[in-house]
């Protein structure tokens, strides 16, 4: 029998490495948990699955709950294990404000919120959207989450450089539209920020058509940022998945070389 | 006059190597019938060139049939020639359930399988698609198909955590989206399910204008994904460009030092 | 007094070189009527600038047929003086079917046609739409139309093998969408051919919005189709993009070492 | 106290450097002072927004004109410090003329034209237009402008043969379009102006929707362009873009170094 020790839950709750079977089994576990509480999420919105188990969603809820409750309670007593969260009060304060810690907080704290404060209906609705951000507790498992962190993490500063562009790309482009068809369409041009949903669908080439301009300036102003533009507002994204492929390719060489 | 021993048959029906006339000649026939299979199959939908010559269509399709089920047959009996599939009976089991086999085997069976079996006409229909499949046929002749499968094959890794990437961000904004306009539009986005039509739409560039959101949060929320997403959308499908472009050029470097 | 031989008019008609003033007067003359031509077509179908000089048009097309038969008689009678058309009869045949030749005659060929047979309607007009082909006559003094025929020759095989897999990726979508959505959109997804432009404008990102599918089968088809197809119809376009920049990049590279 | 020497204000209006306190305090006021004219300006078109607090913004505008009025003509009376515009009439009228000179000119002129000239509303209108432009003001001190301002410059001849290229290419679409589908949709395809619009919307995969062509022959003609034409589209912008790239990556480098 195992000695219960709090190493050992420690030990356990943590990334299993090495032959730590338990450990690893107990990952396997909690990742299972999560990928069904993100299909449990998505599957309640669909009314003809829900109204057939109403009631197994529900106590599929309280059971995650239940598990991800100890889970973070057993995490937030043994993380004095981290050298940096090693003292018993403000390493625990630090564990509760890292990224990690509040991951798992916000997994389970919509459903306590209610129970202690009254709450009205549209803050309720948000913190059920709340639960399919458990997805992000996979971080601690999942390669694809880490990557993700890392490269918005190493292209900060180009990120934030481009950003600027496109945003005052944007703003310029909203407003000479805004003051070229706001008179013939006041509904869809209506202000400056409304005309800015026109010039995001149309630089990133989303193009839904629901707002569109009908002057002649306006389709020649139009036609110029679109083949001006394009290329600009498709900076950030690319400099994302730039960021993902060099990590990516990296992973895979280093993965070929064991 | 040739003599038609065993072997003579499994060297006509594989690729022609050298100045194997007669083998080259076999191929030439099958792939022109296998276009004008496909040809067939998409024609026969046009309702004013069907209408014209129905029997045609069936005569046809009857012709092929036959010349695929003995084409089929003498592979099967002629495969043991191939090293792996050497045993007259696992080799050629191997050899049914081979990606090439089955490929040849799911151009005639549709065919056969209504003879056997009382079918409904929902499967009858879809029986009729797997006609199409047939071009699939070409992969033993064709370049391009080569090409295909080479590319999947070597970046399966790259692909695998890109698709990650592309659903969790799928999963995310949708359910955000759903959240956000559900209430005031809930045909269009009645369930996160249906929502992520939206978000493959918008993220993929696509933009059909069938669904988008109308609430002032939706359309921040929606721009804010549009501009940070639709790089990482394109992962995926970059990854097997690029797979493709390093390929061809390497076939072209490839011929051009003959 | 310059001497009008034979020579002369050769030098002239030809794109002029050192110090030849005469050569390249009639050069710019030449590429000023082309543009005035181009911006001539596309002007007349505005109604409200053609109803105000409609005969001006009359004249100005006059006036450049023309000048344009001159200098094609002129090329004619002159082009044996370059090796390849130095044949008195085969030489200037050969320059009638050269590409250039070819061009020229497009651009006085519609306009002479109807007066010697006669002709319907419809194929009036398609001749009118020949006079924008005109354009093509700045080819011999434009570098932008020389790099577009550079690089389509250079990647001509890349160009073939990327639009294969295009094509093929294009009939098996829409054969499968078509099979999909047929029963319930009748009109849009009529035949395999008419759901290919549901097909191109899906995988090209265009999405104008007039067909999409709308059944649950149709939406998962289609999701998955865009996600992995769109990089693979952006490789043609590709393909001729990263041909075009490594030429400019050369021409500036030469540029710059003078 | 500071001496208000004429070289003092000098020092002061232009970007501050090294310790000088004051010169970069008078940046920052500047700089916040633009962003809150730029959020002025899109604010004042939501009426919600604006009918709350009209006086405000109009005490925002006297406050920032007046401003920006005595940052002209205080740079206009040192600018003579500068070199290149030294001379006491010459110099001056050079800065009034140049970049950084016209666009500090713009962000004031508005405001004093309407009182000196009696002006149409349809002129009034365009002025207030010209207040978003005093975002180009930033240029003195953000590292974004300097940026696309450089990148246009380095990249000019790239960007005029693509934008030749582009320009011709959506000729040819649109005059053959124009042809195919003017009988058929005569108020979408009215000229081949109009018919432009659709050309710009396709090639660069916008897509709004609100033409496209409907005819068989259109239909074929435009999935052709599509596939063929998006790549070539997709240069100016991709220039632009790649010209972005490879200074933020020299600018992070620098940084970086130091």
């Amino acid at each position: 029998m195992t000695v219960w020790s709090k190493r050992r839950i420690f030990e356990t709750l943590e990334k299993g490495e090495g032959d730590d079977r338990l450990s690893k089994r107990f990952d396997l576990f909690i990742m299972t948990l999560i990928l069904l509480n993100v299909m449990a999420v998505i599957l309640e919105t669909v009314e003809s699955i829900y109204v057939q188990a109403p009631l197994l969603f529900y106590y599929f809820e309280i059971f995650s709950i239940i598990i991800f409750s100890i889970e973070y309670v057993g995490r937030l007593w043994t993380c004095t294990y981290f050298e940096r969260y090693s003292h018993p009060f403000w390493g625990r304060l630090k564990f509760v404000f890292s990224i990690a810690g509040l991951i798992d907080l916000m997994a389970i704290l919509p459903f306590y919120l209610p129970l202690l404060f009254a709450m009205d209906g549209r803050f309720l609705r948000m913190m059920r959207l709340f639960r399919v951000l458990r997805i992000f507790k996979m971080g601690r498992y999942s390669t694809a989450f880490n990557l993700i962190m890392r490269v918005i993490k190493q292209r900060k500063e180009e990120l934030l450089i481009t950003l600027t562009i496109v945003l005052v790309l944007l703003i310029l482009a909203s407003s000479m539209m805004y003051y070229l068809e706001h008179e013939v369409q006041p509904e869809n041009f209506s202000s400056i920020p409304e005309t800015m949903w026109w010039g995001v669908a149309t630089l990133t080439t989303v193009g839904y058509g629901d707002v569109y301009p009908i002057t002649g300036f306006g389709k020649v102003l139009g036609a110029f940022i679109a083949i001006l533009g394009v290329g600009i507002f498709a900076l950030p994204a690319g400099i994302i998945a730039a960021g993902f492929e060099s990590e990516i390719s990296k992973r895979i060489k280093r993965k070929g070389r064991k």
